[in-house]
């Protein structure tokens, strides 16, 4: 989190990402992790100052963290249970590293500002993890793209936070996979199948996917790619306007 | 919104709540109208006390307004545009009612309180009409039921957190008619039709209702209804468990 000027913001709250990335059919998530003693892994975070739309305040943060200016992202949950705050958290990181952060009458400020109980305003994005150059915040040690199957252990209920935006996309994929713009303009149905498979953490018996795709009607058949070999050359799609 | 002492309230966030409603094969919305002089309908609306879940906070709305305990309820959306906030309102409302409400210091403070910019939770809730008990707060005239084509001008975003509110319910529907609970343990493919064509303002031919709702594979279905004339009897349907 950047350290705030706190008077303009809206208290206890904040907008918590989900940056989901898709590279050779994988999905991941990029997650930094904090320049303190102890391992501490923390989503990328920001809060909401008096001027901004909560939509304006997610998408500082997704730009600053992927450097890309147009994202599509979501609003998908808030998590405001009455126990969430960063009490435990910053208590084990203060032991650790008791050296860097002497206590002083800034800092237990500081300290009472960030323990109050805090809302957090869920919001995910799907990005190409080519189109991505991640950023470090000024507190960062690293911050990296994890398999969205070996996460690292995070603060909080950012592990749930992750799970719901997951659980949030799988169910809308349908709807969004033109959105997250992923494909290029036309593509295979075997592109779009690698698509789905990473998003769904599943694998499809070609034919059954091929169906359901149609199904959906959001696609439109364009010519055969030639390639010479007639007979191996697979149609085009492309997503009707 | 009920008069609040403040200090124990996250600052500038409310819970609207969305109370649909079903009878008749009708769909309608249950909104308070406010007892100042000038019309002005609001959405149930709550604050979050530093002790309650923001689940909580709804969920005593909707307890308070419908006499209903257990009440299935879900968050769908949050409102967070920079300029929305209560000034418009509170300034017409203060210009018709003059004569009850004299500037003095505490109004003062409650009117500079209330006209920071507001970030709305939303929560909708669908329940049998035939269950609920509608329940005025202190600042209410009255509180009624309102059909949904016909509703009234709400302050602020209102209307649009309705609008929000109804699609969501309109995409999940298949997931959430056995939740809300508005259908009895063992129905008729029509009664399950009508709640789905009030719910999505829509009619539905028959054979392609029920090709539908089938393939959906949620629904076991029965014995017949036996009513002697038994060439009219349909089936009777149960959720799967």
């Amino acid at each position: 989190m950047i350290n705030p000027s706190k008077q303009n913001l809206i208290q206890q709250i904040t907008v918590d990402c989900v940056i989901f990335g898709y590279e050779n059919q994988k999905l991941k998530v990029l997650i930094p992790k904090i320049n303190f003693k102890g391992d501490f892994w923390a989503l990328p975070s920001g809060f909401v100052s008096q001027e901004d739309d909560i939509d304006a305040a997610a998408r500082k943060v997704l730009q600053f963290r992927t450097g890309i200016e147009d994202i599509y992202l979501e609003q998908f949950s808030v998590f405001g249970k009455a126990s969430r705050n960063h009490t435990a958290f910053l208590d084990k990181l203060l032991e650790l590293n008791e050296d860097r952060l002497k206590e002083s009458e800034n800092n237990r400020e500081e300290y009472l500002w960030f323990t109050k109980r805090f809302i957090a305003i869920g919001y995910y994005a799907l990005v190409d993890i080519g189109k991505v150059n991640p950023q470090k915040s000024a507190i960062d040690q690293s911050i990296e793209w994890h398999d969205i199957n070996e996460l690292p252990t995070m603060i909080l209920d950012h592990q749930e936070i992750v799970e719901v935006a997951l659980h949030t996309l799988r169910s809308h994929i349908d709807e969004k996979i033109n959105a997250f713009n992923l494909l290029p303009e036309t593509f295979t149905m075997r592109e779009v199948q690698d698509v789905y498979e990473a998003v769904c953490g599943r694998t499809f018996v070609r034919t059954n996917f091929q169906k359901m795709i149609l199904e959906l009607n959001v696609l439109e058949r364009l010519e055969k790619k030639y390639t010479g070999a007639a007979n191996k050359a697979p149609y085009l799609y492309r997503f009707k306007k």
